[in-house]
């Protein structure tokens, strides 16, 4: 997989000790990047740099990462060996006051992580202090995809389970993840294949496919799907949604490159409009599970097997009100895999795989 | 519009003078390029190159473009400026083949057009002979495009129609140019806004959607619509399909992005399975209407209008069979723009003209 990210620019590799840069930005959905590897590789983390959490600790601010401490510059934590950005904001452009950080990261011989759609590298101040003091910047996003999708040598053995959603940033990652984790401890061979930069951060390979020229996009998901389908269940992260007006072309390159058996609705309770467009109301879930499945079957046969429920707004009887409203409405069972543990979809993949013909 | 191709990288400017290289390619599909600039600006070219076709015009091997005679060399068209690459294939690569008469065609001291994927500017071997000449390798499909959709200052009294298709290289492109040129004929101010390299080199400007970094699809598409919103009508070209393998993607970014009022069908007489692809067969007409306008809900209303037949492969009374047969079967006006000319399409648009709210 030449377009793979190599396993070093995640936080899984044994050698990073991050400082994650979430400076005015730390609030979680804001700060992604930062709250999903703090919550799956927070052995590498060693510090938040955000002068105005100061005191704080990330399981105070962002209910992951335990003690890793908030800390006010980067001298305060100079066991770190990489600056990682910590923050995905639409577009993906980087703030403009966080340049001088990320220079003096690079003074201090940092390596730089990014997963911006404005590359470090491509920042001639940045590749010339790089250059100077021997320190890689790492662009997770960055890709080279160039192939078509051809639709061939799909193995029918491998199951394909996708989370799509209701929104953006609403947890798909976080459940394909939990998933994974989930059916691996139960002893069935899974995968989580990472679609986007935090995904990749996390598990150390994917690809970025919303950074991918529109072409190829499809291609680029084949790839990884044909690259990862010697285990016996994929968890194929989604990304964005089929009605979202920014990012649909994502979604449908994305689930039409992965031809899933199996989908998880993924959606927020209480959420009402698109995240970072609040004059666009979301979709009712029931249309959105028969969009999802209209156009998925447009490639092979797929469905709706259940429902993640993001209920971190809510109590924990509200949350369990709206699990039985809504496994009674659409007959499908409901989780949030954090509050509820995954179990209920764990349950409804494995009912799948009988249904495969092995090859 | 920062990132609009300008006038003079089509063959609209007064200034090119082309010869157009199909070298082993002169096909109507592969030669798409060359065969649509023939058809739209016939008087900007002086010769093709194929030596296969040495003696032939291009009326003969195309059925448009006239007299243009096909030559062996770029000897034989010394008149020429510029050396136009003349087809779109899958993938878009530079055929091998094709370097050392591009790198003639630079030491000619002609100019480089280019519609491919593949960018002769980023090709060292090219852009050094380029610069030693001091001529220009224009890379049509190149962009810089970095924003998201916004749904905002949308202006709801320009007609926005749109044409969707069944498959790839069918003839979305023709029938958007042909429409438009029919309701500016019949004096209602409309623009062919092009989203292909090859619309782009017809009509001088428009962006090359299928080649936009996949996050900022649907953004550099509201773009195009802002910034020719002026017009009362827009005819925006489509590409591929949403039920196709490989570009769907980029079908439904180009819809969500667009919003369109009506939609176009477009298909081929006799094309059974997706071009290319001949292991995936067509989904059936009308779910495919169902489907686009499924998804082109999810934004704003918009309904099928029309139904574009491209009968090239048939006899005019089969073409008449048919266009009865699926008038009949859909309720909607059916035509060959070329064949019968496009104004049943024409007259549909019209009626939908005064439900317009013009502000």
């Amino acid at each position: 997989m030449d377009n793979c990210v190599p396993h070093d620019a995640g936080a899984k590799g044994t050698s990073r000790r991050l400082i994650i840069l979430t400076e005015g930005h730390s609030e979680p959905i804001t700060a992604k990047t930062a709250t999903c590897v703090l919550r799956y590789r927070p052995e590498q983390v060693v510090a938040l740099l955000d002068s105005t959490q100061v005191g704080k600790t990330s399981g105070e601010v962002f209910g992951v990462g335990g003690s890793v401490p908030f800390v006010a510059d980067l001298e305060s934590a100079p066991q770190a060996n990489a600056l990682m950005l910590g923050i995905a904001p639409p577009g993906g452009r980087l703030p403009q006051s966080w340049r001088q950080v990320i220079l003096s990261a690079i003074g201090n011989g940092l390596d730089i992580i990014s997963g911006l759609h404005e590359f470090l590298s491509s920042d001639a101040e940045f590749t010339q202090a790089a250059a100077r003091q021997g320190v890689q910047l790492v662009d997770v996003r960055k890709n080279n995809e160039h192939d078509v999708a051809d639709c061939e040598n799909i193995r029918e053995g491998c199951l394909r389970i996708h989370t799509v959603g209701q929104d953006c940033s609403i947890g798909k990652m976080l459940v394909a993840l939990e998933m994974s984790i989930a059916m691996n401890q139960a002893g069935i061979d899974s995968k989580f294949v990472a679609t986007g930069q935090t995904g990749i951060m996390v598990e150390g390979d994917g690809c970025p496919i919303d950074c991918v020229v529109a072409d190829f996009l499809s291609g680029a998901v084949e790839k990884l799907v044909l690259a990862n389908q010697h285990h016996d269940v994929l968890f194929i992260e989604g990304q964005g949604s089929l009605a979202h007006p920014r990012y649909s072309a994502v979604t449908l390159g994305l689930l039409h490159g992965c031809m899933p058996h199996g989908m998880i609705m993924c959606y927020e309770v209480g959420r009402k409009s698109v995240h970072g467009m609040e004059h666009v109301p979301l979709k009712p879930l029931d249309e959105l599970c028969e969009v999802y499945e209209r156009m998925a079957n447009l490639m092979s046969p797929s469905k709706v097997i259940g429902i993640a429920m993001n209920s971190r707004r809510v109590s924990a009887d509200e949350a369990e009100q709206e699990r039985e409203r809504l496994q009674s409405k659409l007959g499908l069972p409901v989780c949030d895999v954090i509050r509820h543990g995954p179990d209920d979809l764990v349950q409804a993949v494995r009912q799948m795989m009988p249904q495969l013909t092995v090859s």
